[in-house]
């Protein structure tokens, strides 16, 4: 359980601890609520955020639209004001259970404190079962501290863990590594699909990945969706006449944008199941020397030329290729990888391997920037439970770090050994550097998209006991970096101070 | 204007500076947003608040909401998809005029480039006029960059006059003190209506606020809501016999939750003319010696001798009395004061004196914590392009601090001299000591209200260039107060660690 | 009260005959709906609307949405699932607050039996403070026969009568004649607005309506709306160069559209009040003599002229003119009369007078088919119980009287003596005559503006009880409205057969 | 396609049909949409709604409402405002896609003509995939008669499969009835559900349905939702210890108030199939000589005597269950029922059989009233479109015939030969005879259930050329039943006079 405590849900959150529930306080809301959503995404049951009324919910709103866009489960509960004084104007009254239906698939206020147990039932379930998502229960404040009878409440069901959606969420990782080794398949991951087979696997073409799209004749979805992410399935991004299998859990969204040539609707593991099934009885298996693996394989080849000579130039200030290749050569293959940005999160993607299913977490399918410490705050939580011993790795833009930089307090006061990286260029998109934008203040106003040259976000996880350190060469880079990596008792950020205008993503690839 | 850019508004941005708008880029359109509204209160004229489709948007909903409950006038300007990709899963694609309904007084999407001059001024018109609140202009992606003929727009009219609500806001200052000081009534002001009168005026007994709401026979209501903030003007607070001779500017408001004797609908500032006109008229005053202003005078004294003892006290760690003692001796008169955060914002309020109307921003209303830091960003960017000279003091206690900190870069970006006071007690309402604190940790989990034991948030201002100073004592305080007032050139952060068992204000006052 | 009982709310209407109020119990809750609102209109005092819960309240959200849009007051009271089966798939259940959020100015539940009085009080005056609208309030099922101490409740304060807005609504007749008098001013009544003075007023220049929009320079606007109706006070319907002088309650309403020269604030009647003490302060009167009287005069003889001309024509099937011309002859002028349908409206406007103000009820500004049985069966009701010897007349279009032709069963329950005439030409806008329809039958699908040719809509009347009489001639259609207005025991249904193809308003008018 | 026509999409009614879809114009658009989502029930493609701006879609709501909750697809297509005049107080404008998103799994405007058809094709296929329900796709005004070239769509996708849910709805009828025979377990259908099974068949126990749920200690659940309409599925009408393997497609339905022993997500038809196959390969078979069949049969034959009893009652007034019974004995197997009303509702589900699947409409999960006449409208184009020789008898109680009872002009006007039977007792559940009702208007009011006793609702049909026929004794009904059957050529109603106090349902029952 995440949140941040007050009137009226403060005794919620104290009889959750003394239930033996792990309730972490954060310092927003917006960050509470994206960090309750990744406990979702990588256990596969909700996480719970505790919200005061009014304006402590709307701050969680963006967490539960991400939630739904992700197809993540989530359970936010909100305090509301006591029903007593409800439209006399009470302490932060808003009509909370109609503000949240538009972010949630189930949205409901207990009439008594009898009806509590299975509403919370229906909540967890509802965020689990079919499409998850975020489900919303209203506390009214005079119930928080009234008693009832244990005999007196309808008996809730314990939900069984159920129907999850996607490769990776659908734990259909076993499967899916077998079908594409024993059919000898390409394949390319969606960002959050990354690991579910390892980004290094030799059938993995996501380093020619406009390419594959261009010239596939015939792709099989696994749970991906046909949206802006995949650019709608629609030329000129795609052939025309290209033939789509798609298997989905959700019926609804068979079809959209691009008719199936075949439609499955089922689980993916289920289904993949059955196919792997079918390519080992009948003997099937795509050649490795066909035209379309020379020029995927050509085409990868002379992409990785490119990165490779980008990730080698040392002169400071660094590059994004330079810095992510020495990131990506340090961190453990079991490591999580929490990342936002806009060229940090998209350069990133195509540099940092993921080796493991669910070990991935950026801004998603909805875009949304200030998810970064949330989510690795809640990784790093669910580590710490299970002693699994997995590093969590925070790689943010300069610009995403500054949503929710204040949650280094959280991981502090936590003890949360989560390493950020702040890949700093100054800005949003690009920024410029100190004698620049000097000179343009001088001159009058800044660009919108610049930020304080050369910020010191390692100062700000030093101010709450956090290791924090300033990087600008590559050794300083792989120095700070190793020693984060062997400190398991505290935080770390190191910020990279990068090129202010480094390219982003090279053109060619 | 005030925001965050990104797809599709960067230009947006771009443009506005060009036409001579000021942008202010945030690190969070949550605090953005907060910023905006500001504007609205300080100056009666929207800001406005530039955020990007989906989360950006939904971050902003805070904003508006908390506008709306303060009936301060705000346009927020949210671009959105391009049009051809709707219903397709387009890039944080989200239905935003409907999501705005519950939180704006109008919400629309010009359906052309044409269209766009009206619906602004609808838009604008429509934050000001009547009830002031929140307004929201979705503009779809594609239009951003697409070209019109000036002459094709459909001419906007330039909003002409305004009826601002609330006493502070309707600018009736000048007529309500006349009023008072013709009529000799005693008059207690609401939180955000401090300094319509001086809080030092011979007829304030806001000193003795609960009882002079529980004795008054007859009440003059400018334009204050009979809401939490005023228990709702019913018993037990209230004599259930008192009459309430009402005046509002919005119809809908009068007889909310009582039934007034008197009801009088209009403008404040026209209504008082009137009513003076009348005491004048009449020639009638109310007299010093009644047992009425006896009773509230010894209630005053009595208070002013328990909190001079507290204040009084000096021991390290300080108590919330004594620090607010040495602030209000050192704050300029005509200076802004931003407050927010339970105790400090609550002892704060009868400790800090305001001498000015509309120089007090607070969490208002819906009691919306996050609010300080956009707020002071606001008052600080208005005074520094009006050059008044005036300060701006933002007055936050710990926790409130950590939902918008990282906003002290934006301060730092701007050379914004805001002088930030975090009261800081190590946690929510209270927090424990370092040593405590450890020994918590060691046998488990942390209380929820906790926040980390002496957390340095003078060096998050540091980290950005601003000063950062760390009190314990009355003299550190007093000096790192008069250096902070003292630099125009930068903002401060005056990081005061206070008893964290401080009480809450004394059970008597 | 008009509705429909069943569970929950069967209880509630016999509680509110119990009680004193007048129940008057509907065929379908739309036309319940439509009713109440009218009452509202009619009396100035909201209506009450009782319908069941989930479809019953929906069938009720077009009344609620037209009294919005018209500015009238009502209060839906909607029965509820009980509260302990919430969530659960209760019978009916449905997020009724929320669903009658877009369509009201008020949407509340009362929490407990002991709010429901102050939930009660809130909407009753809410509905009719500022500009008045629909109101709604649930009632849980369980609550139905609940029972609570009187003395428990929260006592309600009685709203006293306020604000209302347009010049008929705001019972602004007086003042607004003598100011049209003295000042010798043309005036055109908006089509609620009509009667307010009466139509045969020497200044009234209705009968050239556009040329008098077009011509105008100043335009003196009593709480009308620049929208549709008035076509947004725009070119080519305006002259580009036109003053406004806006008179309204509204502040919001000011400047939209159109910016006005002069804008005053404030209820109609108090403004023209102040009008008129200044055209009489300063002698001033606008000549009778000028170039624009003359215009305006020679237009409306020319128009006069023509459809005179029409109205004599008495061959069989009649036209529209010559059915309004003998109607126009025979009724009294202090009846109230209620209009709905397309040509039968727009002409019946212009042939039937008013001559006293809140006398005539259509369509209004929604443009809502199905109201006219529900405003007469609730302008019959206030006739009934106030005994005034005024007529109801429901002048309906054939396709109009569709939408609620059930309720002359109700007109003749109650025995409420409504004069019903419908302008029956077989279709929506215009059908075709009994062979054309059978050869096109024949021939496969008829048009969709086609209904039954002939369709004898008195028969229906007469199944229940009423007079029902079918008309061809205008001897026929004299007798008929003759021997309906004597009869004050029971409604009459006159089913005039028009010319199919007769045409719609004259071009040149 | 069913609607009304008006501005602006009278020319979309003309091109449907000009396209070969055909357009049914009813009398509101209430009915209208009931109408349509009966098309979805009966072919399982969604029919189509058409309907005007503002009021003329908000009277569709209701019909969008009662779809979603049966889970039949509908798709409602409405005009809207020019988009130039959006936000202007245009004619009729309102919200619409907005208003819509409660009643509609998807609710969207096209953004452009070009987009027209995939928003379409969303609509039609979101409409039926999954779990079945309302889409709403909103036209503006000033679309409907521009102009595209056909090339620049992008071009749409005709839907291909579909996944229905429910045991009726998904067409398991084959495979469901070889399992009841097979496993030899008695069955009980749900209202909607009669007919999957015939309702004579020798497992069927739902003649002694309270007794059947009551005793079971395992059930099996096809499809059907543990609602109020099953009692949540909870004490005190089922066994607490009941285990319930529960099948359905919707994974968010698993586990609603009752924890399911079993979950079996899918196609009923696909389970069914699969439980078939188990039951035979283990040659497993309920036996016959249970107790358990002994206590249902002997209950069966206890209820059969007492409604025997009550059915050969022919003294008039006639009571409800001779009614059914004479009723029951002349209608075909083949047709089909549609059926709405309190009383006439509930004891014709018990007395009039069903034989075949989807052959029975009515009130439903919504419990909706006004849907008979739009119902059997829907059934009756099928049929005529068909010519399956099948009929259509809608079973009306005399309040629930009120709701929609204009529509008898749309039979006649399409020759629809649907013979609607209105079961009278002068009320809402029950109304007084003809002297008490005078008796009681001298009085005063009447009771709020009581309707006109013995209103000639056969003089409506006849009014519109169908067949009336007033009926009060066994013979009487026979006869006109047996003549309203042989007519193909135009509608009948039968207005059944029974005895008002005609009790209802037998209490032992």
């Amino acid at each position: 359980m995440f949140g941040i405590v007050g009137v009226p849900i403060i005794e919620v959150a104290m009889a959750a601890q003394a239930a033996g529930i792990r309730y972490v306080g954060m310092r927003n809301e917006q960050a509470a609520c994206y960090a309750a959503s990744a406990i979702g995404y990588i256990t596969g049951r909700p996480g719970a955020c505790l919200v005061v009324s009014g304006p402590g919910l709307i701050h969680a709103l963006g967490g539960m639209a991400n939630a739904n866009m992700n197809c993540w489960p989530v359970v936010v509960i909100g305090g509301s004001s006591d029903r007593n004084q409800e439209t006399a104007g009470a302490f932060q009254e808003f009509p909370q259970v109609e503000a949240c239906r538009l972010y949630s698939k189930f949205s409901a206020r207990p009439s008594s404190l009898e009806a509590i147990p299975s509403v919370i039932e229906k909540a967890v379930r509802t965020s689990i079962y079919g499409r998850p998502g975020a489900c919303y229960v209203d506390i009214a404040g005079d119930m928080v501290n009234a008693k009832v009878e244990r005999n007196s409440q309808r008996s809730p069901n314990q939900p069984v863990f159920f129907h999850p959606i996607g490769a990776a969420y659908g734990r259909a990782e076993t499967v899916l590594r077998e079908f594409i080794e024993t059919s000898g398949l390409p394949f390319l991951p969606t960002p959050m699909g990354k690991g579910v087979l390892p980004d290094d696997h030799a059938n993995c073409v996501a380093a020619a990945r406009s390419r594959a799209l261009l010239l596939a004749d015939v792709i099989l979805l696994f749970g991906a969706r046909l949206n802006w992410m995949l650019h709608f399935g629609l030329p000129p991004r795609f052939n025309p006449n290209v033939k789509i299998i798609q298997v989905d859990l959700c019926a609804e969204e068979m079809g959209n944008n691009v008719r199936p040539a075949v439609a499955l609707l089922g689980d993916i593991s289920a289904v993949a199941t059955q196919l792997l099934m079918c390519v080992r009885r009948d003997g099937w298996k795509y050649p490795s020397n066909t035209e379309w693996w020379s020029t995927l394989k050509s085409k990868i080849a002379a992409n990785a030329k490119i990165s490779k000579a980008l990730a080698l130039q040392s002169t400071v200030p660094l590059n994004y290729y330079t810095v992510f290749h020495h990131i990506s050569q340090l961190l453990p293959h079991d490591c999580i990888i929490v990342s936002e940005g806009a060229n940090t999160m998209d350069i990133g993607r195509t540099m940092l391997n993921n080796y493991l299913p669910r070990h991935r977490l950026d801004a998603g399918t909805f875009g949304t920037m200030g998810v970064g410490l949330g989510f690795a705050i809640a990784a790093a939580a669910v580590e710490a439970s299970q002693n699994t011993g997995r590093r969590v790795v925070c790689v943010e833009g300069d610009s995403a770090f500054g949503f929710s930089g204040m949650e280094v307090e959280t991981m502090c006061r936590y003890s949360l050994p989560v390493v950020v990286i702040v890949v700093n260029n100054n800005g949003i998109y690009s920024g410029v550097d100190s004698e620049t934008w000097k000179a343009m203040k001088q001159m009058g106003e800044a660009p919108p998209v610049s930020l304080l040259p050369e910020a010191r976000y390692d100062e700000v996880m030093k101010a709450f006991g956090g290791r924090g350190l300033l990087v600008r060469t590559v050794e300083e880079l792989r120095s700070a970096l190793q020693l984060s990596l062997s400190d398991w008792e505290r935080p770390s950020l190191i910020n990279v101070l990068i090129d202010p205008s480094s390219d982003r993503k090279h053109p060619n690839m």
